[in-house]
C-alpha cells in the first residue's frame, strides 16, 4: 500500500531475567543480535508493561492490550478468542469455551485426558455434536488441531463465570459445571447447559465409528468433550474502524490467530511456521513484507522465545533470539522508507520460574521521524535508559498511529 | 504576595521532533538556550505526555490536562471555552459555539467566509441578533476579534452532537445542522434552534446599516453568522477553588484566555503580545512578574513556537525558543527564593509534520527543594533521564501543588 505502514512484531515470551548460566546476562543480553542492536540504535527505545507494571499477562490479554483493547473491559476467558480463531462464527454475548477430545470409561473417569492425541476424524466427531438445542441455547462445536476443540453457546442470559467440566487430571471423574457464584443465575443456566452438553457427547461419541475404529487399533477413543475456559464474547470495535488502518497478522498458533480473528484482522497462513524453536521464521518475515502489498498494519508473533523459556532452556532462548535477529535483519532490508517497524514482546517467560512473569519487556519504535535516543542494543537493560521511558501496552497504538499520522486530535 | 508561588510557563507546540536542516537536532536541542538550560540544571526535569502517551493533543484540551482537568470528562468541543475568552458569561449545560460573520448570496451560498475580515461595526451587528427566544431557548451572541464570535444556547435540554452549520468553503450552500446520531434528541433540538437562528441572522444582518454601509464601500456584507465546533459548557470547580491558589493568566490566544477565564483566572492583558513571532514575550515576562504582587499562580501560554511549527520553519521556531530564553532569563532572576517555575509545552507541533503530534515535551520544575538532577539542558532528549521520568499532564498540578505545601494530604 501507499503512505505509512507498520509492523508490530512480538517475540512471544522474550524478555527474561538474569541467568547465572549466562554468566547473569538475559538471554537477549547474551544472543548476538546485531540486528535487533541496528534497529534500537536507530529507533527510540524503553520499557513496556503489556498490562500494567507487576501485572503477570498472558499472551491472550497481552496482545489485547498492545492492540489497544482493554483486556479487563473485553477478556473474560480464553474461549471467545480460541473460537473465533479456528474460524467459528461468535457473536457478542455468546459464552464460549476450549474443549479437549478425551477418553473416559463407563464412569466418566478420566483414561486420558487427550484422547491418544488424536489427529484424525475428529471434524466427523464433532460433526456429530454440533448444533444441538439445550433448552433455549444452541450449541456449536468445531474440532481444531489435534484432540481441541471450541464450543459456543447462544442463547439469552448466559453468564460464563463457571468452573471447568475437565477434572484436569487422569484417573478424577469429570466435574459437574457450577456457577461460581451460586446467586449468578445466568452463570448457573452455562454450567446446566454445559452438564448436558457433556454427558451427551458421551451419549452421541462412545459408538461413534470413528471410535469403534480407534479402539479396534488398540486406541483410546475421544468419548467425550470436556469445556474449559469459559468466556463471554465481547463488543469490540474492529481494528480497522478503530484505526482506519488495513490490518494483516502473521502468527503462529490459535491463540494469537483467535485475536487477530476477533479483531477482523487479515489472517495470513504461513505453513512452514510451527510456532517451535525449528519454526520457520524467514518465511514469516517473507509473508510480512508480502503483506505490506495490500495492508498497512501487520501484527506478527513468533512463538519460539516462550516455548524456550516454558521448557527452562537458556541456550534454547538465546539460539532463538537470534533466529528472530535474522527475521529483523530482512525486515529492515525489505521495507520502503515510510514503514515503522515495532519489535516487543508480550509477557517475559523467564528460564528461572518456566512461567510468565509481570517483568516489563524491551521496546523499540523504528521508522521516519522517531526521537532516535542513546540506546545501542536491543534487550530489557540497554533500553531503560531510552526515550521511550516506562509505558503500558494500551499506549504502543497511540504513540505508533501519531506516528504514522492517522490519529485524530483531540481538542483545537 | 507572600508564601510559595508558582508561574507555570508553557510554551506552545515547542516540542519536536529531529529536523534535518538542523542536522538532526530538535529546534530546543539547536537553539542557544542558556538560562532555560540553567533552569534544568538547578531543577528536576522529565516527559511529560500532556493527554496520555501518544494522544495527540489540542492546545486547549493539552491546557486543561495540565492544570488538572481532565479533558475527556469536561470537553465536548471549543465553543464554550472560547465564548468564556470574550466575556461572555456561560453556564454549566449551555452549549456553545465559535462563529464566523460571513458574506452570503440571496440564495444562502457563501461569497467569504470571513465577511472580508471585517473590523468595525460587528458590535452593532452583533446587538441586532443577541437575545433572541427560540423556542424555549435564549440566545446570547457577542463579537470577538475581526469576524470571530460566540453564539451560546441557553435551555433545557440541548445537547453538542451537532454538525456545523459552517460549510468550511466558499461556492457551496450554508448547511442544515444535524444531530450527529438522529436518536439523540437533545442534538437535535439544538441543531433545530441554530438552523433558525443561522437564517434568523441573515434576515437582521442583510440590510444592517454596518452592511450597507460596507457594500457602498465596495466590501462584503457581514450577513450571516455561521456556527461551529459545539461544547456543552461543562460543570468544573474553580481553578482557585481546587488549589486554593490565587491564579492569574498571561496568555497571548483567545483559546487559552478562554479556558482561564473559564476556570476563573484573573486574565492579565499585554497588549503588545500579539501572539505571533514577533509578539513582545519581554512585557509578558514584566506582566508575569507583576502578576506575583497580588497572585500566587500565574499560567502563562506563549505562542510563535507553534506558528513556526505550523509554517514548517525550523530556523524561526529555533530563534523563537532564544527569544522565550530571555523570557525564562528574565523570570529566574526577578522572582523570589519561595517561586516555582514549571517549563514546558502543551505538545509538540513538529517542522516536518506542521501539525501537533503526540509525542512527549520537556518539562522541568525549578524552585527550592526540588530534587536536583544531573539533566542539564532543556530539550527533548535531554530530560530523558530526568527524575520526573515520564508522567502525563494531569500530574503536573500534583506535583507542584506539594512543592508549594498547599496540598490536602490524603489519608492519615
Amino acid at each position: 500500500m501507499e503512505g505509512p505502514k507498520a509492523i508490530l512484531l512480538i517475540c512471544d515470551g522474550m524478555g527474561d531475567r538474569p541467568v547465572a548460566s549466562l554468566g547473569g546476562r538475559t538471554p537477549l543480553e547474551a544472543a548476538n543480535t546485531p540486528n535487533m542492536d541496528a534497529l534500537a540504535a536507530q529507533g527510540v527505545s524503553g520499557q513496556m508493561d503489556p498490562i500494567a507494571p507487576g501485572i503477570r499477562a498472558g499472551s491472550d490479554t497481552s496482545h489485547l492490550s498492545i492492540l489497544g483493547y482493554d483486556p479487563y473491559a473485553v477478556y473474560t476467558g480464553r474461549g471467545p478468542f480460541e473460537a473465533a480463531g479456528i474460524g467459528m462464527d461468535v457473536q457478542k454475548g455468546d459464552v464460549a469455551f476450549r474443549c479437549n477430545f478425551s477418553t473416559v470409561d463407563a464412569n466418566l473417569v478420566i483414561l486420558d485426558r487427550r484422547a491418544g492425541r488424536i489427529e484424525v476424524g475428529t471434524d466427523q466427531l464433532a460433526a456429530a455434536v454440533n448444533g444441538m438445542k439445550i433448552e433455549d441455547v444452541t450449541v456449536f462445536f468445531k474440532e481444531s488441531v489435534a484432540h481441541r476443540g471450541a464450543l459456543v453457546l447462544r442463547g439469552p442470559g448466559l453468564g460464563a463465570a463457571v468452573t471447568d467440566a475437565d477434572p484436569h487430571e487422569v484417573g478424577l471423574g469429570i466435574h459437574d459445571a457450577h456457577a461460581i457464584d451460586a446467586s449468578d443465575a445466568a452463570s448457573a443456566k452455562t454450567a446446566r447447559i454445559v452438564n448436558v452438553f457433556v454427558r451427551k457427547s458421551y451419549e452421541l461419541l462412545k459408538d461413534h465409528p470413528v471410535n469403534k475404529a480407534r479402539e479396534a487399533d488398540g486406541k483410546g477413543a475421544a468419548n467425550i468433550i470436556l469445556p474449559r475456559g469459559a468466556g463471554v464474547a465481547p463488543h469490540v470495535d474492529g481494528f480497522e474502524k478503530k484505526y482506519g488502518l488495513k490490518p494483516a497478522s502473521v502468527v503462529e498458533t490459535g491463540l494469537i490467530a483467535g485475536i487477530a480473528k476477533y479483531l477482523g484482522m487479515d489472517i495470513i497462513e504461513v505453513p512452514t511456521a510451527n510456532g517451535g524453536l525449528d519454526s520457520d521464521v524467514m518465511a514469516m518475515a517473507d509473508a510480512m513484507v508480502k503483506a505490506l502489498d495490500d495492508h498497512n498494519f501487520i501484527l506478527s508473533n513468533i512463538k519460539g522465545g516462550d516455548i524456550a523459556g516454558h521448557d527452562g532452556d537458556a541456550a534454547a532462548k538465546v539460539k532463538f533470539a537470534e533466529r528472530v535477529d535474522a527475521v529483523i535483519g530482512k525486515l529492515m532490508k525489505s521495507v520502503d522508507k515510510e514503514t515503522y517497524i515495532v519489535l516487543t514482546a508480550d509477557h517475559s517467560t523467564p528460564i528461572s520460574t518456566k512461567d510468565h512473569t509481570g517483568d516489563p519487556v524491551a521496546i523499540t519504535f523504528w521508522g521516519p521521524d522517531v526521537r532516535v535516543d542513546s540506546v545501542k542494543a536491543f534487550d530489557e537493560r540497554s533500553v531503560v535508559s531510552g526515550g521511550i521511558s516506562r509505558i503500558s501496552g494500551t499506549a504502543v497504538m497511540p504513540i505508533l498511529t501519531q506516528l504514522m499520522n492517522v490519529q485524530e486530535k483531540f481538542g483545537a
